[in-house]
């Protein structure tokens, strides 16, 4: 860690910061400018309370030069991580499809798009139980009932399934039914909810949040990873900025960034981002020529009935001949699809 | 609502939206452009499902003309909601300050800055028991023991409580210790914590998210008051946008916007906001003078030792200076303080 | 266009409203709601001054149905513009890439660079002559002098030119050395400069803005449009968001809404998106598989060493690595390059 | 400077760099880590072609520790600055008000707007004559005539002027005429503009971008400062964030963060900011109470006529009885209006 110090700052001032430094078990090495002074802080800053240090007299700034993140980084583990849902393997080279309707809304419908998806190519069978709507008088799923028209999906096609869990009270009933767990972009910095499914032991799809930064979205995997489940899936499905053409503003830069300082796999979601089925076949091609290592994608038969997210969803025959064109896109960039 | 046909519609598309929304209840009233034909739809969106409109052939787009939210807009219930907290009232003629640390760390502590802020004119005592931290290797609260010492500290001041809670299985255990509820703005769309508190008969003070709309923040307090709990206090915080020289960007043009279609009260938090105590006065005089109906600000004895957020805590030296200069500010805007 | 009345409009302000628009040529459609009314209206709302009618008592808000741009929008030219510059099309099945360093620095240098970008095959020579920095103090380029080198390197390969103006006295100069003018992000809103480029013949490279809307970005387009100049490229660039990770967050789904409301060809520059020539590669690959029509890239050949934007320059050796690569993926949407 | 080299870095890459720095005049002291390495560099960084650094081998990242404008901080003039137009002080114990329309539009309509906003306590005529309009298709302002007309609103009331000058063709012909240049909010990275400006001795009002930061505002001051003005007036405008219910975030933050890190004067602009004359008095109030130096405010005769941002214009009589209150509030921070 580097303290600034202020252009004003005493001798004495800088002498305080040093020995408060060494009290807490940094060596330090000054360095004097023309100007302003620098203190360079040799330890581990994650042990620190670094406000101790940021409001002593003369203090400018701290500059960390360690990340915060630290099972989550790539500083330690350098190989990628793969994560294994049966013999379904994430991160490695084959890029994984999840595919199904937003929310479950009666078994047939879902066995249905469930073998439709199989069919196409998809991996992994996702729905949702637990909807988290921002309006009250939005229709917030089948909870325990949808759970299991899900099960129901994959017993007809051995597809693994991949479910949301919005309440610590829900963990251990949905751990009962899915493959993987889901954190929704809005409980990204649902700590509770992170360390409780940290401590099963089922993969978890974690979705950045909508103004949510890389570091603090790989800072919520720390979470998970800091309860003893290293299983964290990425998922990009937009941040919100002032563009208003599209629900959020889909981040594929987010790919070789995490790629860079991360060694765990990352999916995305193209449905999400953009809200308008229109724009996803262009997005999810996007996505994996940019180096995703999986895409999740809304289908549903009949769209306009849909009980959510029906602007984004494809129909199934769109779905169908979008796989066909991924499969091209992947060899393109030596994956499998 | 309005909904409008694209350019290529067809007299088919046109007339198949409207039987749909005939049939859906509404009346119909369509008005053919030049170029574009859109239909006015009478009865109330909140009980459509909107996405059997949007994705029929032909539609464009789909426009609203009310508001999402009801219980906290303004068109049913136009006088302000005053919120009684024992003697305190907010969103009254008297501007209430709430004063406290960040974090709850012990109790003679606390209680010498409950004692402060008292006679500084604060009226409710803040202070974290439960803490959402963004790392998992940060101090997260003192939890029960914290919600304790928060006791003691009304105890010997008569002051009122004001605390968050960040998880579903302690509103129980919080609603037995505080006056008020506070969630915070990772929580503003934790949808189930917010049906949770909005089953007490307590008070929420409900954080704006960060990167949430006015109108997401108020479709959160309609999840509370949905659920029959009627004392929602909105705390502008920030929000998050590309600026960096302060940790969010306050947003004080909420405050006229709130009291325009809204009938809460609206209080603000400059140390969250800002990040830094050094810009905490200037932006509390901005927030009084704009019309908020209270402030939240962090005071600490000792903010260079303080477990959380020092560099943002008033020395109670300095928030008693503050007071004074609010007091002023407040009689300029015809309040009281 | 709609006109939504507040709840509180009488019926004196409905019909005041109503007979304003007819004096300005409209025709009118009341629809009467329970709560609210709305009145349609229909004519051309370019022509109207919107403000006369929302400040009229009891009128809420304005909601356009029609768009604000019109030459560059797809409802009156719905087939693609091809964009010819010698016997280079951009806009065509073959995607065209641009490739270059950010400012000239010397012939032999250029030249050399201009080379290599040909053999791998570039074919269009970027270059900047007059730099927008945001330091006075930083290298502002050669100006005169460097479109001369420009020159050099267009007579020693036989690709074609593009580079930035940046002033509006500057059009006249740049037009006779240039063959496609560069307007770059910062001076998306300098109408003047828009008009100026407008009234001359040659293509246009009109940089979308660093917070501009992509409907903002086609107004830009109007503007030179409407001057007689129908040759625009639009060009994304990323825009500003709270992420700091890269330098801006390029947004891909700008594609495909262009492609969906415009005919204009949309070309994608990685380098100044992300500000870090490492995420170029994965970038690039993921703007041609979402359907860019071609890809705008910085080459230097000793990047350290660079006058400006040496940080996101590739070396030629990379950019030959990368352009075999792009072949691929480009074939892989059906396009060629 | 700080150069952070990454923890796979050689003892040969921290070599190099280090002899890269003394070669370029710094003088260094590495400081050696457990798992990196970071190199202190003393010396001007402004002189220093970063990049030459950055894309070294090993290099993970450059922190500088200086401000990188010189002449608009205040770490090398202290007292702040005070702007004399004729008598009126701008900075000083007085806030100062400026009022007018949005565009000019008449000669009668002009002066009467003067002589009203006089009366209430303006001290500056403001007035486009210039419009940046975001549609070709809008009025864009009566251009010389409009000078002249606002000529005439200074004979009438002794009031002095400010207006917006767009082109640097125009800074001539405008300087002939006002007493304050405007440079707006699309035009603060218009470096060519700023320099011309910078090279009159006429006061240059600068508006924030739209997505700039407060560093990158300081340095378009900068730039204006470098060619001999001094007399740089900042004005907060408005941010563009994802907040819809105003047109602009106002960031009556960056009021504190200003007074902090330059001697600048700053006033507010709550009418562009906002984009709703209902919004103006509660920021206008608030601008004062965080410390603004002035406010700039649209006030037209009659709004719903107004060719130019009607929606966000004042009456006079509203503008009026605002003064009134805005003296109370000035009085409240110990300031005289």
């Amino acid at each position: 860690m580097i303290i600034v110090m202020g252009q004003n700052a005493t001798k004495k001032d800088i002498e305080n910061v040093e020995n408060k430094l060494i009290e807490l078990g940094f060596k330090t090495h000054p360095i004097y400018g023309d100007i302003k002074t620098v203190i360079g802080a040799i330890g581990d800053k994650r042990l620190l309370n670094l406000h101790s240090i940021s409001q002593m007299p003369g203090v400018e700034t701290l500059v960390p030069i360690m990340k915060p993140y630290k099972l989550a980084s790539n500083e330690l583990q350098q190989a990628p991580t793969i994560i294994e849902v049966g013999d379904v393997r994430i991160g490695g080279d084959e890029i994984v499809v999840m595919a199904g309707p937003c929310a479950i809304e009666n078994e047939k419908d879902f066995v249905e798009t469930a073998k439709s998806v199989k069919r196409s190519g998809a991996k992994i069978l996702r729905g949702g139980a637990f909807k988290p709507r921002s309006s009250p008088y939005a229709f917030q799923g089948l909870e325990e009932d949808g759970l299991k028209i899900m099960v129901a999906g994959r017993e007809a096609t051995g597809l693994k399934l991949v479910t949301e869990v919005v309440d610590t009270r829900d963990v251990e009933l949905v751990n009962t039914y899915t493959d993987i767990f889901q954190i929704g972009a809005r409980n990204m910095q649902n700590f509770r909810l992170l360390s409780e499914v940290g401590m099963t032991n089922k993969p978890v799809l974690l979705k950045r949040g909508l103004s949510a930064t890389i570091e603090e979205w790989l800072m919520a995997a720390e979470y998970i990873i800091a309860e003893g489940n290293h299983n964290v899936i990425l998922c990009e499905r937009g941040i919100r900025t002032f563009e208003t053409a599209t629900r959020n503003t889909l981040d594929l830069s987010s790919i070789p960034v995490i790629k860079e300082v991360s060694h765990l796999p990352i999916v995305v979601d193209p449905s999400h981002a953009t809200g308008n089925w229109k724009y996803v076949p262009a997005l999810a091609k996007g996505a994996i020529a940019t180096g995703a290592d999986g895409l999740i994608i809304e289908v549903h038969p009949n769209p306009p009935c849909a009980l959510c997210d029906g602007p984004q969803s494809l129909r199934p025959e769109k779905f169908e001949s979008l796989m066909a064109e991924l499969k091209l896109v992947a060899q393109s960039v030596q994956r499998k699809l």
